[in-house]
């Protein structure tokens, strides 16, 4: 990471050890951590293992392999989640919904009908995000479930990078 | 491209000449359309120049490639429309909401408060979407304001590949 990130920032709760150490697939700058209020079943992040608060402070090395280690990270979730499409999205800054200032990538597979159309998607996210992994004051998944799921990822996560055959 | 992307598909809207002849900002591979009918100023699409469904039928230099390009798209968005943040959101398959088999990043950039709490923003882009370039099924910029909005953008995009410095 560039010089505007630094190794963890004691206030965030994307570099909270305890959070970090649930994260089902990892390189040594990124990791995939399941949502602890999914808005649809499978719904994950990808984050900088740094605090890195904005797409803008990753180099274009860290930026393209960021979301070369996205879709690895989305092809697990559609295979465990039975998923044939999916959503990405990025809120960066306060002015676009940033509440926890550290870079998150929301994977979100869909399947047809999953959400109702008369539903408020972004909405949803919005409200979800600021209490994401650091707040009581919405329903979470429990912590026995939690871990069963991120135990699932993880094991599916390590079966498709044995089998992935190199990309060109 | 790799084998799963065609040159052009003659129903696609994002492959017709006089659409892609619109692109503000264009590499061999990939281009910045203004959307005929932003859901606020700014709102763009970064698109593969080639028929291409999935991002994953791009190579990973392709990924890469694509989202450095589309920092640069959204650099150039921000100043233009004094924007401080931006959203960027993918819809991949039909079953998330993609009504144009052609891969496109919306980038939106964002105000304080350019976005009603209250309102639904992604069901405004959901609505938005199958209708961006090919219909005239609901509001869109006149040709006039819009040819004026990509020559400002064409514009400034000149300048920023002028001015940018190379990225480490």
């Amino acid at each position: 990471m560039n010089k505007t990130s630094v190794h963890a920032d004691s206030l965030c709760p994307f570099c909270r050890k305890d959070n970090l150490a649930k994260a089902f697939l990892k390189t040594p700058y990124f990791s995939a951590i399941y949502n602890i209020a999914p808005v649809v079943p499978g719904h994950s992040l990808v984050i900088p293992n740094n605090h890195t608060r904005s797409l803008f402070d990753l180099t274009e090395q860290e930026l393209g392999e960021m979301m070369v280690f996205a879709r690895r990270v989305t092809s697990v979730l559609k295979t465990v989640f039975g998923c044939d499409g999916f959503d990405w999205s990025i809120q960066d800054g306060e002015s676009a919904g940033q509440t926890i200032p550290h870079l998150h990538l929301h994977i979100i597979p869909r399947k047809p009908s999953d959400i109702p159309v008369s539903e408020e998607w972004y909405s949803k996210l919005s409200d979800n995000n600021n209490k994401m992994l650091d707040s009581q004051q919405r329903e979470r998944l429990g912590e026995v479930e939690y871990d069963a799921i991120t135990d699932k990822l993880t094991l599916a996560s390590a079966r498709f990078m044995q089998e992935e055959k190199p990309n060109p």
